[in-house]
């Protein structure tokens, strides 16, 4: 099957608030309109397996507190059932597979930020996808103190009208850029840089660009 | 710490219908009798964590079917929180550990069973856990045609009084019956065979002198 009419694998990264999950929405919106096929999905989920690994974090009633390699080896888990019944069989296909978050942020979360050594994921990387890797990264990017805002904002936690965040949230959201940044880097065969302090629809029309930009080199 | 004040990690493996799950009762009493500090684990389970992936599995109203490289890297989940939290500090604090199956039973079903590249097993292994071996390991032997025959009892799938299995069913105990032997083989310098097919009082006092030349060693 020749590059063009196997489906692209696009993945979505960025830190929390970066408006990742809205836009994943609008491209595959823009996408379908020109006739291109596409299935959106998230990381950990999309599958029954995904979604009851998923469970396993945000249930609260779970005594359950996992430590960073383990929460690697499950995020993999998640992310080889979602590989295997989703991922590859439709990018065979020739759907376009939109995935929002995939290896990058457990390189960030578990990686950076956890402390589990960047070796010891790439290897778990190469044992369930072996050189499989996305064919565009999109990564948006804001200022850590606006992703804060945004985030404080959806979860409802502002006070007397007031948001207040401490300088250790604003620390580790600088920290979780920077990574990812890194990993641009990197990755840069991949990987595009998606500013993404603009508005909704500005930051569309940068996504549609790469995507046609994206398109044209097939 | 010496090897002789540090605890001892020792695993029972074996098909089911060994009776591993007795005799490691049997012998967790009998070197508490000896005075012997003793933690009783299985796997995967033990933990919050554990227990909660075993129902992932164990739960009929899942609709979760995995693949086998998948189960892998679950079961390794697992057993890494079991590590972590119960087995590592354990044995720093000279408990012993008798653990209800370990890493071999992965080799075993995911491995030669379910397909999955033993290589791969063996890099997970030293993800979790580097050069951390079992200091003893018992696997429990028996033919397959009487495992079978205690399965079939235990499960009450006895039709008219006479307890049928098929063809099938025998082949696949002896697949992991040989399975094992080859373990036993290869980890020579940790795993000792009991023959399981004598009555369990005969097999506890065979259990009970393998620990006691065990502990000589010390």
């Amino acid at each position: 099957m020749t590059r063009a009419t196997r489906g692209q694998f696009i993945t979505f990264e960025g830190g929390e608030g970066t408006g990742k999950s809205t836009q994943i929405q609008r491209a595959a919106a823009y996408l379908r309109a020109k006739n291109v096929p596409v299935e959106v999905v998230r990381e950990p989920g999309s599958t029954p397996e995904g979604e009851a690994l998923r469970n396993l974090w945000n249930n609260p009633s779970t005594t359950a507190s996992w430590e960073p390699l383990t929460e690697a080896l499950l995020l993999f888990a998640a992310r080889r059932t979602l590989l295997c019944r989703i991922i590859w069989p439709h990018l065979q296909q020739g759907t376009w597979v939109l995935c929002d978050r995939f290896y990058d942020s457990t390189l960030v979360y578990q990686g950076v930020l956890g402390g589990v050594d960047i070796e010891k994921l790439m290897q778990l990387k190469y044992l369930i996808m072996e050189d499989f890797e996305p064919d565009l990264t999109l990564l948006f990017d804001m200022p850590a103190q606006l992703a804060l805002r945004r985030i404080s904002k959806r979860q409802d936690i502002q006070h007397d009208g007031v948001i207040r965040y401490d300088t250790m949230a604003l620390q580790l959201h600088e920290k979780i850029r920077q990574a990812y940044l890194q990993l641009a880097d990197i990755f840069s065969f991949r990987a595009r840089i998606v500013k993404a302090r603009a508005s909704a629809d500005i930051v569309e029309q940068a996504v549609c660009t790469l995507l046609e930009t994206h398109k044209e080199t097939l």
